[in-house]
């Protein structure tokens, strides 16, 4: 038995994207986006998000978050963001670098969620002391790391907050699918009817090879972005095979699905654990489970082929579990009947 | 009928890269480069260029040509490149980006090459200026923006230059293949024997989807690029995908096979040409021609199907002609039917 | 009456300094920092560090801050400082700007001093996250914005600390005269025999017009900051006139002279006010009087001539007194009157 | 004898500046640039330029130009300027570490001028190219680097043609007081009604100890500078010392009658030069004379301590002869009667 649950990043495509690229490899195609995969898929967006759109397609997750903070940020900015934030922990200064300097926020808070008045608390003190930075951009990052997923009224307070400041928005939506799925609200009234400027919708990690698209609902930043997304060495020549993944990620409701098994496995899972006596640390709102186990016995689990890795930054003996678009079941059934054993 | 020589990168993949993708979606892998494909990518490169190497893939030329300049290159170094050198015309500042500000210093060169002795006088102004920029690395485009090959003299003549500098090399191989199938010699002669130390080897070009990879041939470059690889965004999470490609590519001499034919088509497409009592303005040594045509011979050729763009920056009434690893001999057998007609 | 307790910036310079730099202004010199009192600046540093440095006199201390860091730190690097250190406060990011993006990350302690455990705890993080920065520097400010001074005890733990993670050390002692004189130690054993690889010595605060001098005890870092010192707009062409300062700074301990006074100015204020029944929050080590004052009182004396800043960021009704050089005793005296009256 | 001509960086202040610091340096002043010398160098200004400007003291001329440079240019953008340039070749890349990353296109010109059609070939390049750099700034030199002056019409040709194309202008004026004596015109003329945005104004090399202003004739663009002064560690705490040497410069036509005795004295050396026969190269506008001399003679008038540079960049035995606001009649005589000897 076998089950990979170290992270969504070690699954493959989905069979629909892989016969997409594939169908994408006929004939020739203008270079550079102005193929028709990506024509389609910025129309595509249009529909989903029910409003005129600017795309820009990228290979990585932390490539669309550092491009669309660095098209909002100056140099000399203030980006407020939750300690655990990707952004912040995991890109080795990727934010920094495309913004020519600006200073990461890294505020604690609570199930992974930024709240707002540790939030508010840490914009005056920037905006008090006039000389650390300007007030710039929050980032908020829906699913969070820490696989919860902030409420339509979270994200308001939040991004009410942030205009009140006059700041700009980005929405890490690495795990977006799973927070729409998980949350039944629209795409629309999650992010820009929310006031998020730029949302980097991930595919990647939910069935794509390796594509992510920078939605821009501010048409002013687009332009910018259009630059250093050329500057920065990610703008593919063969645009159409990145937007060969999203044209088929948006098509027919993959994504959606996608997401939804993976929640649904998570849930799953989540509640064997749970049945099992163990203690599941936080909400399961989307696919990520952290879950306390003896040692001994996640080293028993491992070396029977369950995978998946420890997560110290949550405390001695956590464990994080992360389901897929393609988790089988049956594979749960056997980790959890193991655990029984 | 129709034919595509705007560029090789409006053409599709190799069907051996796609199949190489679609086996490589299979089961589960660990993300971020520790796969097996990534591996095996490592140990060919050693075969190939006769040496242990460290290789890190990106999906694009510019995003490889930046990284490798910006780890060897100070904020405040000076990179001489050829006036015509893609970092230098067209990435938008990609290297000054990734550099933190270094100075590039464009040389004029005939037939699209770096000339040892402009190159050395402006080696020496930037010296002797003492307060323009330090000395720190010279970029050759190996094939050059004018689809000719630096000999294995030229290559040396240049490198010696560089080394007496303490500069470091970078070779901008988008077409390396083209080259090395042109000159016949090893890609290790072409590379570090003669000091290079970093290619970036093409694929995107040459029948991939988007991959090209850096070739390291000086290992305390290797640290710092592969900070800047996570740090710029381009790091793939699925990192397989990328390196899925570049197995394919360096498998069973897939790449010299594509470049050979790309070079053939480019000779024979010339050669027509001139039979025809056109000016092929440069030497063909690899898969690109440029014409002097009548500009209403152009449009009617293009009105027919034949595609291919002006090329002002060489001359009025120049157009550029690119072959491909998939260019059908026939094709351009219309092509020069036509224009004789 | 009137007593001006805002801060040692609002101070004139020191006549002694006024005359070396009238004495300075006669014939030329050789400029960029080439002339007799650079040199001379240099050799006194020799005998008052008890060896060989290098030394870049600057305007301003933010100035010779941020070229230390960024002479030392790479764009990637992680910074380690006080939660309220001028480099991460008050300097609108130019850390961040020198750099080219590092990440300062801010350590709250008590009296404004980094503690050892507390430092220790963040090294590890950002160590143990290896996505999050490389562990690079730590900045160690003497005397701190607290108005406190680090013991030889404490400022060895912190750099041990370093030592054993590799981490290169900088020193803020836009106050380290003032340090110097409350410890009584050598400026040898208070900085590279601890560790410090470069200190900014302030001179502007302590009787300077603005005078700062970059020391540094770490060879292979002197080359780097000479061409940052340059590149950053920062070394003067009439370097004479800094260097002037700096001299006469040095002769005949003006600095200590003129820290001894201010310090025992803060020592005799903060008793003064202690015996009137106040709060001073923090052990005044060196020139620095933090004040509890019932607002209106304060207003009272501020409307009397009597100049200081309120201090929120230090709690409710906070006020900082700063003495200086030339602080007169009768001033402090009218103060402490008019505080009983 | 002795005649220092080796640059008017190595002359002493004039003694009425020397005499405003002294001036200055009574009493306390706020700090960071709000004390009264400032507010009277703004007011001074607006008189001078016949307009309200905002200023900000510095005290080098290479910062002076970085920060002008970087408030104006985003990191993409293409700066055009003179190939001999001081911002292009003696800063070390101060631009390019100001703007992050932007690039310089430095243009061929005779006379040490920017040539309108050499300008416009090299910009319409630029934009052609769509992915070298977005069209940003144009940097103008007066007096320029070969101690020409550019005549109003020349400055009208360039600046409409900047304007065309949507640049922003910078003057680097390190010797504009010596441009506006040669030309007799209005300082206003000379800046913003002929479309400059920001002028770098020299006092350094005229009489200062080290102060340069920058005036900025465009609002929107005083905010950023505002930012990037503090932010790069030149805004000067005790700001009234390089604000008094701003206030005696302007005072009472200082600057005028220094820079007249200069251009005076650089007359009347090329004139004495002329008539023993030598070659002056280029037309006296300002205070520098270029003179091609015989090695030995030259190093037989160095050896009697006459100081100049030689000055290769402008051909073999060529020297350069800079004069200053005190530079004596009767050492020029001297000079001429030892050349005569």
């Amino acid at each position: 038995m076998s089950l990979d649950l170290r992270s969504d990043n070690t699954l493959p495509a989905h069979p629909a994207i892989l016969e997409a690229v594939s169908r994408a490899n006929a004939g020739t195609q203008t270079s550079y986006g102005s193929d028709e995969f990506s024509l389609r898929v910025r129309a595509r967006c249009a529909e989903i998000f029910e409003r005129d759109v600017d795309v820009f397609p990228v290979l990585t997750g932390s490539a669309g978050n550092a491009l669309a903070i660095g098209a909002m940020t100056p140099p000399w900015g203030a980006v407020f963001c939750h300690a655990d934030a990707h952004i912040h922990r995991d890109e080795l200064g990727a934010a920094e670098m495309f913004t020519g300097g600006a200073k990461l926020m890294p505020i604690p808070g609570a199930l992974g969620k930024l709240e707002p008045d540790a939030t508010r608390a840490v914009i005056e003190e920037v905006r008090d002391s006039r000389r650390m930075a300007t007030l710039s951009t929050l980032s908020i990052t829906q699913t969070t790391e820490a696989g919860t997923v902030c409420s339509l009224e979270e994200i308001h307070a939040l991004t009410a907050l942030a205009k009140s400041n006059n700041l700009r928005i980005h929405m890490d939506g690495a795990r977006f699918a799973n927070a729409v799925v998980s949350l039944g609200s629209s795409p629309a009234d999650l992010t820009w009817r929310a006031g998020v400027d730029i949302l980097v919708f991930g595919a990647t990690k939910n069935g794509g090879f390796g594509a992510e698209l920078l939605v821009v609902f501010r048409k002013e930043v687009a332009e910018t972005l259009s630059i250093l997304w050329h500057r920065s060495g990610h703008r593919p020549s063969k645009a159409r095979f990145l937007a060969a993944q999203l044209d088929a990620y948006l098509h027919d409701d993959l994504w959606l699905r996608n997401a939804r098994h993976a929640n649904e496995m998570a849930a799953y899972l989540a509640q064997g654990l749970r049945a099992a006596g163990l203690n599941t640390l936080l909400p399961v709102d989307a696919n990520i489970v952290f879950v306390r186990l003896p040692p001994h016995t996640a080293r028993h689990l491992q070396s029977m082929g369950f995978q998946f890795y420890d997560w110290p930054i949550f405390g001695p003996d956590v464990y994080r579990m992360v389901t897929g678009f393609n988790t089988p079941q049956e594979g749960i059934d056997s980790l959890l009947g193991a655990l029984r054993a």
